[in-house]
C-alpha cells in the first residue's frame, strides 16, 4: 500500500520501570526488545517489514528527541515530530495527521506505540496490512484486539460485535471498549470469549480519522485543521500553537469511543505492553524457579535459595540474592529498587515522595 | 604505662558484610566508625588516647597494606607488620610479640580487632588500662567482658569465678571460656549472670605470653622465639620462615583456654563486634519504623511504607524500598545484596557459589 504512513509514539514516560525507565530515558529506550535492542528500535525493525523508511515517522518530545539518535539510525530526521509538552496522545495524532496530510493527503495511517513487545514481526506486518486493507474503505477505524491468555487488569479490553463481514472473519465490529477491569470483572471478559485486549494500535485513513473528529471531538478536529495549514506553509510557530490547543486526551477517549464505524482485527499475536516489572516475564522466560532475569550491559545476577523474584541489572554490576521471594530488584548505576512483586504497580508512590523530597536527580 | 603497646590485628576478610566488604576491602575499612571513619581508623583513634603512636602496632597482610595509608597516617610505617598469610591470630600475636621483644623486652602488649564498634572511647581508655595494671604482675593474662545485653549467639562468652582480689572488683578469675552457644544456652549463660561476652581484648606482658605459649602450645612458642631471634638480627627471610612455622590457631584457642592465671576484666562498654548486616543497627539507630540506614560517599535511601529493613548504600546512588519488611539491602558500585535479615548470616553460600561461578572479581 503506497499510501500507507507508520507513526510510532515515543513520547511516554514510562514510570513505571522506575529506576531502570527515567525522565530522561523511558521505557521504550530499555533493552527489552528481542536481542537486546531497545522497544523502540524494535519498534522500529518491525515497521521497516511494513513501509519503506520514508513512511516511518516518530513523535516524541524534546527531551527524548536527543535519544532518537542511535535508535533512528536510517531514518529521515524531518520524520521525527516533537511535541510540545506532554499533552497525551490525541495531539501526537492530530500532528502526525496533520505533518503527513500536508504531504500525503490520502494517507492511511497506522498508529502504535514505541513500547510494546510483539512477536513475531511477520505477523505484525501482516496483521498491519489486513488492518490497512480494511481502512482503505475511507470510512473505518481499524483496532486491533489481542485474544486475553489471563484475566489481566492492566489492560483495556474491547467487547467485539459481529463480524464485519462474511470474507474477513477475523474482523468485527467493535460493541465497547472496556476501561481497565477489577480482577472479577476480568474474569468474566476472558470467559465471555467476546472481549479482546485493546492493543493501542490503530489503522485509519486520514479522512476517517478527520471524520470521527468532528463527531468525537470538534475541538480536536479545529486544532488538527489549524496544524495541517501551519504545515503546509510552512508556519512552525503556528503549527506549534495549534498543537497546544489540541485537547488533553487520549486518542482512545476523544474519538475511538464515540466513533460509528469501528472494527477490530483479532491479532494472533504474542503481544504485552510491559505495564511494570512482573510482565518481564513475558521477555525473559522465568527459570525453574520462576526467577525472573533481565540483565543488560554486563549485568550479572546470583539467585542463591531464591524463587519467584524479578531481577533487572544493567552495567557492570552484580545482583545477588540470598533466599529472596516475590521480590522484584532493580539495580542500575544510581539506583536501586526492591519492592515485592505485589507493590510493583505502586511505583508511582516512590517518585512522588522522591519529588517532594527534592530528589528530583533520580527520576 | 611506658611499656604499654598495642597491637592491632587487622589482616580480617570480612565476608560478613560482602559486597560492602571485600578481599581487597574488609570490613575493618568500612565507614562503620563514629562521624562515618572506617572502623580501623576509629580503633587507632581509640588508642591514642592510651598510648603514643610509635607503641601503635598493626598486623595485617600484603593485600591490604596499601589500603592502610589513609587509614594509618601519622603512623610509623615501621609499625605494620605483615603476616605472610592468613593463619588466624596466634601466628600474628607471635609476630608482634617478636617484633616488639625485639625493641622493648619488658613490655606489656595490649591487642585487639581492628573492627569492632566501642564507645566511648574514654571508658575504652580506662579499662585498658586498668587491664595493663593487672598484667604489671608479669604473671596474669588480661581478658576484658561485655555485660550482655542479650542471649546472643553471635559471641563467644567468658564464665567468670571469684574476684582477683578485694581491689579490684570488676575484676575475676576466668573459670572457663564458652564457645558461640546455641540459643537456650545462651539465655542461660545471660540469666546466669556470670557470663559475659568474650570481647576479644587481652593484655599482657610478653613474659606471661611466652610462659602461657610454653603451656599451651610449645610449638606457638618455639616460633615466637625464632621470630624474636630474626627480629633481634634483621634477617627478614628467617623471620618470614618462622611466622610460617607458627599453628594455624586462634590465640584463644592456643594459649586462654590452657593458661593457668587470667583473669577478666568486666567492662561497661558500648561494644559490638559487628558480625553481620543487621548489627548495624547498633551503630545506626532504628527509626520507627524499625529501618536501619547505613549509608556514606552520597548514598541516600527511600524506605516507602518498609519496616524494619537494613540498608547499607555507598556511593553517590539511592536505594528506593516499597512495602519491604526485614530486608538486608545492601548497594555498592559494582554490587547489590538482597536477603532477608534472618539469612544475613548465610553470605557465605553466596561467596562460594560467586566463586565457584568464576565471578571472583565480585569478591
Amino acid at each position: 500500500m503506497d499510501d500507507l504512513h507508520v507513526v510510532i509514539l515515543a513520547g511516554g514516560s514510562g514510570t513505571r520501570f522506575w529506576p531502570a525507565s527515567r525522565a530522561r530515558r523511558p521505557k521504550q529506550f530499555l533493552p527489552l526488545g528481542e536481542g537486546g535492542v531497545s522497544l523502540l528500535q524494535a519498534t522500529i525493525d518491525r515497521c521497516r517489514g511494513l513501509v519503506p523508511d520514508e513512511r516511518i515517522w516518530i513523535v516524541t518530545n524534546p527531551m527524548q528527541a536527543g535519544l532518537l539518535d542511535q535508535a533512528t539510525e536510517g531514518l529521515r530526521r524531518d520524520r521525527v515530530l516533537i511535541e510540545q509538552e506532554a499533552r497525551d496522545t490525541a495531539p501526537c495524532v492530530a500532528l502526525a495527521a496533520a505533518r503527513i496530510g500536508a504531504r500525503a493527503p490520502g494517507a492511511v495511517l497506522a498508529v502504535l506505540p514505541a513500547d510494546h513487545r510483539i512477536a513475531p514481526p511477520a505477523a505484525f506486518v501482516e496483521l498491519l496490512r489486513r488492518g490497512a486493507e480494511l481502512a482503505a474503505d475511507r470510512q473505518t477505524l481499524v483496532t486491533f484486539g489481542i485474544r486475553p491468555t489471563r484475566p489481566a487488569t492492566g489492560f483495556g479490553y474491547i467487547e467485539i460485535g459481529e463480524p464485519l463481514d462474511a470474507r474477513s472473519p477475523a474482523a468485527h465490529r467493535v460493541l465497547r471498549f472496556r476501561e481497565k477491569p477489577d480482577l472479577a470483572t476480568a474474569r468474566q471478559f476472558v470467559a465471555s470469549g467476546r472481549c479482546l485486549w485493546n492493543s493501542g494500535i490503530f489503522v485509519w485513513s486520514r479522512e476517517a480519522l478527520l471524520a470521527a473528529m468532528a463527531v468525537g471531538d470538534p475541538q480536536l478536529l479545529a486544532a488538527t485543521q489549524r496544524m495541517l495549514e501551519a504545515a503546509r506553509a510552512g508556519d512552525e510557530p503556528a503549527l506549534a500553537q495549534a498543537f497546544l490547543q489540541a485537547p488533553r486526551k487520549s486518542i482512545d477517549y476523544a474519538i475511538m469511543e464515540k466513533a460509528p464505524r469501528v472494527a477490530v482485527v483479532r491479532a494472533d499475536l504474542q503481544w504485552d505492553d510491559l505495564g511494570s516489572f512482573p510482565s518481564l516475564a513475558a521477555v525473559f522466560p522465568p527459570d525453574a524457579a520462576g526467577n525472573v532475569q533481565s540483565l543488560s550491559g554486563g549485568g550479572k545476577a546470583m539467585l542463591q535459595d531464591s524463587k519467584n523474584c524479578i531481577v533487572h541489572a544493567e552495567g557492570r554490576r552484580l545482583v545477588a540474592l540470598l533466599g529472596a521471594e516475590d521480590l522484584v530488584v532493580v539495580a542500575v548505576d544510581d539506583a536501586v529498587l526492591v519492592c515485592p512483586k505485589a507493590r510493583a504497580e505502586d511505583l508511582k508512590a516512590v517518585i512522588q515522595a522522591l519529588r517532594e523530597r527534592g530528589d528530583g536527580e533520580f527520576l
